[in-house]
C-alpha cells in the first residue's frame, strides 16, 4: 500500500453502513446476438433489451424485432406483439410473401420453398386488385419492360435500349460493353478497355494503378450519354472521372473530355472556359497569373462584425459521385474542414482577414468509413452594381497535377475547378469491396490576397491550395495508422514595399547616427587627449555606431511594428495585413541585430565605467598639534590625525550610487507584465480581427503574430519606462529623494571634493569643501554647523565665490594629465587598495595619496600656474552634441552644469542605454519562446547580473582608485 | 482620410500595371427560382448554375432539375439531358402516369386531366406485366385491403381491423375513435378526449396546456395495442407519451402506464420495477437514497487512460417517438451535448473524474429545426465477475418532475429512467404545423460520487439531473431569441471527513500554539520589565497568537491542497477527488483568516521594529589637547574633538541594514511564475485527470481549481524559498558576502558599540571596541591597525578577554532601565534629532548624548556595581523556546549568540514571517483573480511598500535615538 493511501485512511474518519437496495447490473443482448443463437429463433425484445425465443413454426423477421411465421404457415394473428398465431397451409402450398395467406406454387423439392420465376418473368400472387389467386404463377413481362430485382413487377426498360431497338422493345441491337446499362448507336466510339481507360493511377499501390470498377460502370456509358445526348448526370460523373484522376491531362477521362470540350463553342456566365451544358474542370493554360491579378470582385472588404463583407462568403457547388445534384452551400458549419471544432471557431476560416489553421490527426480507417464521396466547385459570392448576389469561380491549384503547380511560377501553373475531399469511390475494384486505395484532400489552403495601391479592402481573386494524399487498404487501414489533415485560410498583401520603406529607414538613420558617431569619436579623441587617429580611435569609433546603429534599428522596427499593432485591429476597410512568417523573417533579423548591437553597447559601457578614476580630495587640514590630554610636557606633540571617516563614508556612498538605476527594471517588468498578461493586451497580438481582451474559449483565437507582439510589448515597454522617467523626474527627485543633490550635500559636509576622470583629460568635478572650513569635528559641532547654514551665516558652498554651482565637467589639458599620472603612479601598483601588499610599498602608497591630495587641492585653488582652468557656461550646441569645441592646451575648462553631469559616470546617467537593452532582451525573449513571462523573468535575471557585474567590479575600482578599503564599502 | 491612410500611402511605394485577363462575376440562380418564374417553364441546368427553358409542350419535373411533357403529350425522347421529345396523345387520351404512353380515361372538364378514382377504387393504366391498357380503370379493392395513399395499388388493412371484423373483411364492429388507425375490441375502455386526456400542460402558453395532435393520434390507439396485445411499438410510444407529460403522476398517460404496469408481475432483468415487455419508467418512490448508495457496480475505475475502466463508459437506449428502436449507442461523440465541439473534448466528459461544464447559446429556432424527438434510456457499461460487458441503469432526476425532487433530501426523490432531448412533437396541434411549444433540456447534470472507506476506485450508482424548458413558438421563433443550455459532468467524495480531519488539525495545532503565545507573552512580560499581567500583556499575547494561529492555518491549509495536488492526478485507481467549491468554500476561509492573521502580524512587527530604542556607544577617547599648529603657546589648547564621522558611517550602514531581506521577493515571485506560467505548473491544476505540462488546444482542459492552485502555488513559493534559504545561507553569506558579519566589523573597525534595546529590558549589543584603542585617525594608520591585526599583533575582539564574542542578548535588570530612562530623556524630546530644534534643547541634547555615551560605555566595562551584567550561555531550552530562565533582578545577563541575533530587530530575522505573508498574498489574490502573474505583481508591490514602510520610519527612529541627521542616513 502506498503511502499515500496511508495517508487517505488517516483523513478519511468514519464509515457508517446504511441499508441498501441492491440492482443488480445485467446481461444485455444486441439484435446480432439474438439472430446468431443457434438452438431455436430468437427476436429482440426491445423493452428488455434480451433476446426473447419466437413461438413454434415461428422465424425471426428481417429487422430482428419481431417474428413472423415460417413459409409453411399463415399468420392468422398479429399484432405487432410477442404473441403471433400460425396456421399451417394445405399440403402443396406454401405462405404468400405477406403471410397472411396460403398459396400454391410449384415447390422446390431442395428447399421446399415456391420455385423461382424463370429469367424474364415475375411471381404473381394476388391480382391488381389484391385478390388472392389461386396459385402463385410466373408471367412473361411486356415487350417495353423486365423484372425488377425481386421479380415481383416488371418496369420499363432504359429508354435507350427502347430508342436504339428496332422493334422499339428491350432488346439493344449493338453489344453494349460489360456493366454498361446504356444501348449506344452503333456510330459511338467507344473507349478500348484493354488501352488502360478504366485504370485509376495510385503511387501506394505496388503497380502503381488498379482497374477501377467505377469507371468500368461509368466511363463508357457517361461518354455515350454525354456526348450523345448532354445527360445530365452523365456529363457531371464525366467530369467527376476525370476529377477522380486529379485533372491530370495524361488521363483518358480528363484527355477525351477536354477534347469533348473544345469542340463546344457556346460559353455561359461570360466565361470563356465555361461550355454550355458542362462542368467547367480546367482554367486556360498558362493564363494563371492573369486570372489571379484580375480585379474583377467588387466586395469592399471590412472589419466591420455586422456586416456581410467582413466575411469571405465561399459556397460549393455539390455533385454525388454519380452527378446528382446536391445545391449550392455555404462552405461555413466546417463544410470543407477534416477537423471538426464548434461551429463559431470553423467558421471563424471564412471571417475577413482571420489567419486560420487548423490541424488534426485521423484515424485513417475514417476515410473509409466516415466519409462520402462529394464533388465541389467552389464560387465566391459578391454582389454587382444592383446590389445583386453574384458568384465568382474560385480556382483550385491542385499540387497532385503536376511540378509546376508546385512551384511558385504563376506563369506555369494549370489552375482546375472541381474538387473533392476524400474519393473512396475510384479504388474500387468490385462493387461491393470498399476502395483498395483512396485519395484525401490531405493540405487545403485557401489564399487570398489584398490588392496593391490606395484600393482599401479590395482583393484579388482567392483560390484553393490543394495537395491530396493516398491511403492503401492493405497497408492503411488498420487500428493504428492516421493521418494528418490540415486546413489554413491564409492572407498576405505585398509588403515588399513596406519593408523597403523600412530599410530605407534604416539606412538613412544608419547614416545619420555614423556621422554623430563620428562626432562622438572625434570630442572622445579631444577628451583622451589624443591628436592622431589611431586604432584605439577607430575600435571607439565602431563602439559608438554599434549604440547607434542598435537605436536606429530600434527606432524603425518599433515604428513600423506600433504601425501594424495601432492599425491592423482597427480599420473598417481591410487595407493592413500583417506580414506572414516568412515575409516577417527580415523584421526578426532587424531585432536581432539591433539586441546583439546594443549588448556589445552595454558592455562598452559596463568596462568603461568599471575603469574611471576616481579621487577624494579631502580639504580638512590639521586642527594642529596633539598634546596628550594628562601629560603637561609639550615635546611630544606631534601633528593631530585627519580622520580618514569621512572619506570611507564619502567612498561609500559613491560606491552605492554606481549601481543605482533612475527607473526600477523590476517594476518595469512588472508593470508590463501585469498589462500584457492580466489586463490581456496580449490577446489584441493574434491574427484575426477580433480585438477583445478577454476572448472566451468558444472564440476562434489566431495565432500570435511576432510583428504585433514585438509591437506590443515594445509599445508598452516604453511607455512604462516613459512614465517612470516623468514619475522619478517630476515627483520623485523634486518632492522625495533626489540621491544625487543627497551625494553633492553629503560632500559638502564631509569636506570631501569628488574627483573623476572618466577619460584621460575628461571627467566631472564634485566640489565638497565644507563652507565651515573644518568637518572633521564631534556631534555638537556638526549640530552647530548645520544651524549657522540654515541660519545663513557662512558663504555659499559654490567652487568660485558666491555662488552655488558646486557640479562641473571638466576638460583637462595634457600638462594636468602628466603631472597627474606621475604622482599616482604608485597608487596603480597592484594590490595597492589591499592593506596586505608589502610594508613599504603602503607607505609609498599613503605618501602618494598625500601629495595626490595636496596637488588637487592646489590645481582646484589655481595654486599652480602651469596647470590651471577656467570656469565656463557650455555653449548650447554643445550641451546638445555632448563635445566641446575649445582646445584646452594650455588651460583645462570646469563647465558649470546643471547638477548632475556626473551621472555620466555612473548608471544613473546611461537609463536609456540600459532601458533599451532590456527592451530588446524582452522582445527577442519573446520573439524566440512567445512567452512574456519567461521574457520577463530573463530579462528581470539579465538586469540584476548587470547590476551585479557593475557592483562587484565598481567597488573594487573604487577601493583601487581612492585607497578606501573594500571593507568600507558595504 | 485618416492618419493611418496616410502613413499607408507613405509605406507603400510603386504600383505596376499587368494585364490581366477579366472574370467577371456572374449571377445564379436557385432551382425556386426557376421553378418561380412565371412566363414559361424552366429547369434549373446544375452546369450552368442558371435557368434553362424547357421545350415546348413541356413542363418542369417535381425536383426542378429537368423537363417532362406536359400531361396532353406523351415522350418519345427523354435521355436525361435537355432533348425531350413530345408527342400530342390523341383526343380524349392522355399520358399514363410514367409519361411514356398515351392512355384513354374519364377526362375531368374542369382540368382536362383524367378523373380521379372514387373513394375505395384504385386507378389502372397497366396489367401487371405492365402491358397498357387500353384505357384508364378504376377498380376496387379486395375485401381485406384498402387503396393507398396514392390510389393506385391496393393493400392490406391493419390486421385489428380484420381481426375484430365479423366477416374478416375491413369493416371494424366498433366506433373508433378518430384518428386513430386501430380496431378495438368493445371490451377495452378507452380514454375519454373530453377529460382533458390529450392534454400536454406547457407553462409558457397562456392556457397553460395544449390539446396535442401526437396525443390524439397515438394515445388511444396504443393503450389499446399496448394492453391488449403488447405491441412493441405501442408500448414504448405509451412510455414515450409519459415521458412528454414529465412522467408527471398527475397526468393521465402516466397514471395509466403506472396501473397497467403494475397488474404486471413477471419483472425482468432482475429488477423489481421493470416489467416484462414493459419500458421501465418509474424508480421505486421513496428508495431513491437506497438507490443511489447501492454498491452493485463493481467497475474500479483508474486514472490510467489505456484502460477501458478509466472512462464512464455510457450508453442510451434509443427510440423514436413512435416507439422503434434504434439500437444501444454510447453516448460519446456529443451524443448528449447541445454545445458542440471537437469530438475529443466532448468525449472528455465521460472520461472518470474529469469534472466537465460546457455550455453555449443556441438560437431558439434551431430547437424547432435542427433537432429531431428521441427518446433515450440510460445504462452503464460495467462488467460482471467473467469480464462480459453488462449494463447498470442510471436513474434521472428530473427537476421538473415536482418540488421534491429540485431540493436535496434524496428520501423525497422520485427517479425515472427515459429522458429526451428535445421534444418538438407533443406540443403540436396539427400533424403538419411546427409544435406551439416545445421542451428541451437545458441543463444536464450527470453526478458521479465516489464510494466512501478504502475502496478505491468504486463509485455510487451515477445519476442524471434534468431539466426541462419550455419555448413558445409565438414568442420565441424568432431570429434573436437564444437560450442557455448547459452540459456538465460532476464527481462529487464525501469529502466530509477531510474537512473533519482539517478543522481538529487546526484545533490542536491552534491549541499547542496558543500555549506557546502564552509561553512567549510571558517571556515578553519579562523582557519588558513587567510584574503584573496587565491589559497591554493580553493586547500582546492576542497579537502573538494572531502570528501563530496565521501559521497554524497555513500549515493544514498548505498540508491538505499539497495532498490533493500530489495525489490526484497521480492516482492509478481512483480514490481521491477534488472537493467540489461548495466543500471548497471552508478551505478558502481558511485561507482568508490566516491571510488576516498574519497581516496583523505583519503590521505588529512593523511597529515594534520602527519604535527599537538604539544608540551608539563611541568607545574613541580623546587624545590629547590639541595647539594649534602654527601658535606656538600652549594656552589655547582644547579637548581635540572626537570626530562624529565614525558615528555617522555607523548609523548609516544600520540604516542600510534594517530593511534587508534574507531573501529577495524579487527573485522569489520571478521563480514561482516562471515555473507555474512558464513551465506550466499551473496546467496541473485544472480538474481533469490529464497530467502535461503543454496540454494542446485539442485536449479538454477542466476549469481551475482552487485547492489545486492554492497548494501548486503554496508548495512551489515554499520549495523556491526554502532554496533561497539554503542558497543565501549556505553558500552566499559564507562565500560571497555576510552583510550582518561585515556590520560586526564595521563596528570594530569604528570603534563604535551597537546598544539596541527592542524592549524595556531586552535587547542586543555589538561589541564593537576598537581592539587599537582608536580608530578616529586617518588612512594611513588604519591600514597599520589592518596590518597588525592580520599578523596577530593585537588582542582578540570580544567583550571578555581573549574571546571573540561580540554579540550578545541582552536582559537586563529594571534598574538599569530606569538609569537609562533618566538619562535619556532629554533625547527624546521632539524634534530632538533634528538640527532645527531650539538652540539651547540642543545643548541639553548633546549633555545628554555625552552622558548617554559614557553610562553605556561604564556599563559594559563594568563599572558600576548597582547595575551590572554577567555573560552567560543560554540553555538549549531557552534557545529553542527564545525565552529566558533567569530574572535580572539585581544583575543583567548578556548571552552569547551565535553571531546573528541581533538580527532579530531587523527584517533580516524575519524573513520566514514576510515570506509567509507574501505566500499567503500571492495565494488570496489568485484565489480571488485566477491569476498567477496579477498575484506576483501584487505581491511584488505589497512587499515594496512593506520595505518603504520600514526604511522610512526605521530611517527617523534611527535618526532620532542615535541622534545622527537624517542627511547621513542616504
Amino acid at each position: 500500500m502506498s503511502p499515500s493511501r496511508y495517508f487517505a485512511i488517516f483523513f478519511l474518519a468514519f464509515f457508517v453502513i446504511t441499508e441498501v437496495k441492491s440492482t443488480n447490473p445485467f446481461s444485455y443482448a444486441t439484435v446480432q446476438q439474438c439472430r446468431s443463437i443457434e438452438n431455436g429463433e430468437f427476436y429482440y425484445n426491445v423493452a428488455e433489451l434480451k433476446c426473447s425465443p419466437c413461438g413454434d413454426n415461428q422465424e425471426t423477421t428481417a429487422d430482428g424485432l419481431s417474428c413472423k411465421c415460417t413459409s409453411y404457415f399463415k399468420m392468422t394473428q398479429n399484432q405487432g406483439g410477442p404473441d403471433i398465431q400460425c396456421t399451417v397451409c394445405p399440403p402443396g402450398q406454401r405462405a404468400t410473401l405477406d403471410g397472411w395467406n396460403c398459396i400454391a406454387c410449384d415447390i422446390n423439392q431442395l428447399t421446399g420453398e415456391c420455385q423461382a420465376c424463370p429469367e424474364g418473368q415475375i411471381g404473381v400472387e394476388y391480382t391488381i386488385t389484391r385478390e388472392l389467386l389461386s396459385n402463385r404463377t410466373c408471367m412473361p413481362c411486356s415487350s417495353t419492360s423486365q423484372p425488377d430485382g425481386s421479380a415481383l413487377e416488371c418496369g420499363r426498360c432504359p429508354q435507350s435500349y427502347i430508342a436504339e431497338s428496332l422493334t422499339g422493345s428491350c432488346d439493344c441491337p449493338t453489344i453494349s460493353p460489360a456493366n454498361v446499362d446504356v444501348c449506344f448507336p452503333a456510330s459511338i466510339i467507344l473507349p478500348n478497355p484493354s488501352s488502360g481507360a478504366f485504370n485509376v493511377p495510385y503511387s501506394v499501390l505496388d503497380q502503381d494503378q488498379l482497374t477501377s470498377w467505377f469507371f468500368q460502370e461509368n466511363f463508357v456509358e457517361v461518354l455515350g450519354t454525354c456526348q450523345n445526348y448532354r445527360n445530365f448526370t452523365g456529363c457531371q460523373t464525366w467530369a467527376n472521372l476525370c476529377t477522380m484522376v486529379l485533372t491530370r491531362t495524361d488521363q483518358q477521362a480528363c484527355q477525351d473530355y477536354r477534347n469533348y470540350v473544345n469542340t463546344i463553342t457556346e460559353t455561359v456566365n461570360g466565361i470563356d472556359e465555361w461550355k454550355a451544358d458542362m462542368p467547367w474542370l480546367y482554367y486556360q493554360s498558362g493564363e494563371a497569373d492573369m486570372d489571379l491579378l484580375s480585379r474583377d470582385i467588387p466586395t469592399i472588404f471590412t472589419f466591420d462584425r455586422s456586416s456581410d463583407d467582413s466575411k469571405l462568403r465561399l459556397v460549393v457547388a455539390q455533385y454525388t459521385q454519380t452527378g446528382q445534384f446536391l445545391g449550392i452551400v455555404p462552405v461555413t458549419g466546417g463544410k470543407l474542414q477534416f477537423c471538426k471544432d464548434t461551429e463559431e471557431k470553423m467558421d471563424a476560416a471564412y471571417s475577413f482577414a482571420t489567419t486560420y489553421r487548423s490541424s488534426c490527426v485521423l484515424p485513417s480507417r475514417d476515410f473509409w468509413d466516415e466519409y462520402e464521396t462529394v464533388f465541389f466547385d467552389m464560387y465566391m459570392i459578391t454582389e454587382d452594381e444592383f446590389r445583386n448576389s453574384v458568384l465568382y469561380p474560385v480556382p483550385v491549384l491542385n499540387s497532385n497535377f503536376g511540378a509546376d503547380n508546385q512551384g511558385d511560377n504563376q506563369l506555369l501553373w494549370q489552375l482546375t475547378r472541381r474538387f473533392y475531399l476524400v474519393d473512396n469511390v475510384s479504388g474500387k475494384v468490385n462493387a461491393d469491396d470498399p476502395a483498395s486505395a483512396l485519395r484525401y484532400a490531405s493540405s487545403i489552403e485557401i489564399r487570398v490576397s489584398l490588392r496593391e495601391g490606395t484600393s482599401a479592402g479590395l482583393i484579388y481573386p482567392p483560390y484553393m491550395r490543394l495537395t491530396y494524399s493516398e491511403l492503401s487498404r492493405e497497408t492503411d487501414y488498420t487500428e493504428e495508422t492516421s493521418r494528418t489533415v490540415s486546413f489554413a485560410v491564409i492572407y498576405s498583401q505585398d509588403q515588399s514595399s513596406a519593408f523597403q520603406a523600412m530599410s530605407i529607414c534604416i539606412g538613412v538613420f544608419c547614416a545619420l547616427f555614423l556621422l554623430y558617431a563620428m562626432a562622438k569619436t572625434n570630442a572622445w579623441r579631444r577628451r583622451a587627449g589624443l591628436i592622431v587617429i589611431d586604432i584605439a580611435s577607430m575600435f571607439k569609433f565602431i563602439l559608438f555606431a554599434c549604440g547607434l546603429i542598435a537605436d536606429a534599428f530600434l527606432i524603425v522596427t518599433v515604428g513600423a511594428s506600433l504601425y501594424w499593432t495601432l492599425f491592423f485591429k482597427r480599420q473598417d476597410k481591410v487595407y493592413l495585413l500583417l506580414p506572414t512568417s516568412g515575409q516577417a523573417s527580415s523584421f526578426n533579423i532587424y531585432v536581432i541585430v539591433a539586441f546583439v548591437l546594443k549588448l556589445l553597447d552595454v558592455i562598452h559601457l559596463l568596462v568603461i565605467q568599471c575603469r574611471t578614476d576616481i579621487f577624494l580630495i579631502d580639504w580638512e587640514r590639521s586642527r594642529g598639534r596633539m598634546v596628550q590630554a594628562n601629560s603637561a610636557s609639550n615635546t611630544k606633540a606631534s601633528v593631530a590625525p585627519i580622520s580618514a571617516w569621512r572619506s570611507f563614508f564619502v567612498a561609500n556612498e559613491w560606491n552605492e550610487l554606481q549601481e543605482m538605476r533612475r527607473s526600477n527594471p523590476v517594476l518595469q517588468i512588472m508593470a508590463v507584465l501585469f498589462f500584457l498578461e492580466v489586463v490581456g493586451l496580449k490577446n489584441l497580438t493574434t491574427t484575426d480581427p477580433q480585438s477583445s481582451l478577454n476572448p472566451t474559449n468558444d472564440e476562434y483565437i489566431g495565432e500570435y503574430s511576432d510583428i504585433l507582439r514585438f509591437g506590443m510589448a515594445s509599445g508598452l515597454y516604453i511607455l512604462v519606462g516613459v512614465i517612470q522617467w516623468l514619475f522619478y523626474t517630476l515627483i520623485y527627485e523634486r518632492f522625495v529623494e533626489d540621491v544625487l543633490r543627497n551625494f553633492v550635500d553629503l560632500c559638502s559636509m564631509a569636506n570631501i571634493s569628488v574627483f573623476v576622470l572618466s577619460q584621460n583629460n575628461y571627467g566631472f568635478y564634485i566640489h565638497g569643501r565644507s563652507v565651515h572650513g573644518f568637518a572633521d569635528t564631534n556631534m555638537k559641532e556638526i549640530k552647530t554647523q548645520f544651524k549657522r547654514e540654515e541660519d545663513n551665516l557662512v558663504g555659499q558652498r559654490g567652487l568660485e565665490p558666491n555662488t552655488d554651482q558646486q557640479t562641473f565637467e571638466m576638460l583637462l589639458s595634457s600638462t594636468f594629465r602628466e603631472r597627474y599620472n606621475s604622482i599616482v603612479l604608485p597608487l596603480r601598483a597592484p594590490g595597492a587598495a589591499r592593506g596586505a601588499g608589502a610594508g613599504n610599498n603602503d607607505d609609498k602608497i599613503s605618501e602618494a595619496y598625500v601629495s595626490l591630495n595636496k596637488f588637487l587641492s592646489t590645481f582646484i585653488d589655481h595654486g599652480m600656474s602651469d596647470v590651471d582652468y577656467v570656469v565656463k557656461d557650455k555653449l548650447l550646441f554643445e550641451k546638445i552634441l555632448d563635445m566641446e569645441f575649445y582646445d584646452p592646451t594650455d588651460k583645462g575648462f570646469f563647465f558649470n552644469d546643471d547638477g548632475h553631469a556626473f551621472q555620466k559616470a555612473i548608471f544613473y546617467g546611461h537609463e536609456a542605454t540600459l532601458l533599451v537593452f532590456e527592451l530588446l532582451l524582452f522582445c527577442i525573449v519573446d520573439l524566440i519562446f512567445t512567452n512574456y513571462v519567461l521574457a520577463g523573468a530573463i530579462t528581470y535575471i539579465t538586469s540584476m547580473i548587470i547590476i551585479k557585474i557593475r557592483d562587484s567590479f565598481g567597488r573594487s575600482n573604487v577601493a583601487r582608485k581612492t585607497l578606501v578599503d573594500e571593507r568600507f564599502l558595504i
